[in-house]
């Protein structure tokens, strides 16, 4: 098998081994005579296979048990509709940082169902770095943050204190590549492709004090709270993508868990970013104390050369 | 390996030629040196197979060019809401046809939108036959069925003629099972994992002239403009179910199409009724004109052998 190196930023490279044990068993799981992609969602075996990714979500992640953790559809875009159809309250008001594209899409979804603030953001360097803000609107029901930016190689070095106000974080781009205090945030959300599984499927981690709030508009797929409740079987669910997700998870804790993760990512970082900084012909693009541990961007010297790099 | 007899309504089997197929290229795809589970969505590889199951899908289904074909995600759950945010217009009402629990949740999604008239139901019966109607409401935005009824064995036998109204049907339990005419229908859906793919996908075949209408409030991601624009390639769609969707199509293309198929389930439903209809034992549950030909529920002379049989 002549397997390439695959350095696309999602959907990305799984585990050889997970891809492996995918494959043994994808005629027959567990000795129950049928693939995991024809079993019933409301199966003993499927059951088994959702409540173990939940397990091991909250183990790796160390996530409190005010949360719920559900497994959802239509990727981060449909978070940021839920986000707001979820969590807008009263003032159907949320401060929002714009760091990339992914979190002005964010805002722009959220403004269809009240005021989305743009209360910082880096867009007129195109977002070389993350705004450090310790002000928030007294009236929002949250703040967003889109913790890491792909396009642009920067990340969130700190947690915006947001006091009282929910903080919420997109983590589709980050997620389990480093240790994280979930205790900090109300949401986090992430489309699964990048770091966890193939696409289809979407992690989110809601505190549980914040579910069933809904707006009356909000479609039920769409509500947190019916997901929470179900403990994600309301409909079927991606069963594959979740089963796959389950196996990505077992991987990691065999590997020794996030804190083991999070140190072959700083490794591998360190080797690009001191190699870039000791180049005259490669340039990063984010500012040094904002560099993303995940996504090392760089350009050279001038656009012709760019242009024959791509 | 030890196939089972899987029965299951949905997630249900899948060819054994599929799922072979999908485990010899699981590591490996076309030689590309990964697995489609690990592949851009945006690359030449994926493009193919999300074009091709269009394409096949059309040809399958004898589908006319005025209709968009999307690949989605959330199930026809979110499909429930869907329709009416995109195709409630001025006067935000429907009707609706209330065959089974699932009809019955279409209406009440709807009715968070605007008005979802239930002009005629077979509830009373709990569900045993199809109720035939010819008079829709003449400001309805759309009239709603669902085509075939899983638990409780029924099937339209005859496309409700609404005139102009356009007509939409839910055909989760009868896609690609027998020959349809889609220029009578303005939008069909479908969950995938019934009769096409594994859960995680849904067909959305949606006249072009109803695109493009939504409500304000819709999300983005529940807009068909936009995946209808994007070809199912807005956000991450779920590549590795598609891909599979792609090996079913070509699977029912080698038997002979929809013709085959629908000649296939004829016999085989036939053999059951028949069966049913010269036991004194056994008692189907539907009226003998509504019968399904996907599913063929039956109960025992008493509630006693029932509990024994499940």
């Amino acid at each position: 098998m002549n397997r390439v190196f695959n350095f696309a930023a999602g959907p990305s490279t799984l585990p050889v081994d997970v891809l492996k044990k995918a494959q043994n068993e994808l005629m027959d799981y567990n000795g129950c005579g049928m693939s995991v992609m024809e079993m019933s969602h409301r199966s003993a075996d499927f059951d088994k296979i959702v409540k173990d990714a939940e397990k091991l979500m909250r183990e790796l992640l160390d996530i409190p048990e005010n949360y719920s953790v559900m497994f959802l559809q239509g990727g981060a875009s449909t978070q940021f509709a839920m986000i707001p159809l979820n969590l807008f309250g009263k003032n159907k008001k949320a401060d929002y940082i714009v760091t990339g594209a992914w979190s002005k899409k964010a805002a722009e979804e959220a403004s269809k169902y009240g005021t989305a603030n743009i209360i910082a953001s880096s867009e007129e360097t195109n977002y070389t770095y993350i705004p450090k803000v310790d002000e928030f609107s007294k009236d929002a029901d949250y703040v967003h943050i889109t913790m890491n930016n792909t396009i642009y190689g920067t990340s969130y070095k700190y947690v915006p204190d947001t006091g009282d106000i929910p903080l919420v974080a997109d983590m589709s781009s980050n997620i389990m590549s480093e240790k994280i205090d979930v205790s900090k945030y109300a949401v986090i959300y992430a489309g699964a492709q990048k770091n966890l599984a193939p696409s289809g499927v979407t992690l989110a981690i809601v505190r549980n004090d914040l579910i069933g709030k809904h707006m009356d508009i909000t479609p039920t797929m769409l509500q947190y709270k019916i997901h929470a409740d179900k403990g994600s079987l309301y409909n079927t669910p991606p069963c594959w993508t979740i089963y796959i997700l389950k196996l990505v998870l077992e991987w990691a804790k065999q590997l020794g868990g996030v804190d083991v993760i999070e140190a072959n990512n700083k490794k591998k970082a360190d080797l690009l970013y001191n190699y870039l900084d000791s180049s005259d012909f490669y340039n990063g693009t984010a500012v040094k104390e904002d560099r993303s541990l995940m996504n090392v961007p760089f350009v050279l010297p001038n656009d012709d050369l760019n242009a024959k790099f791509s």
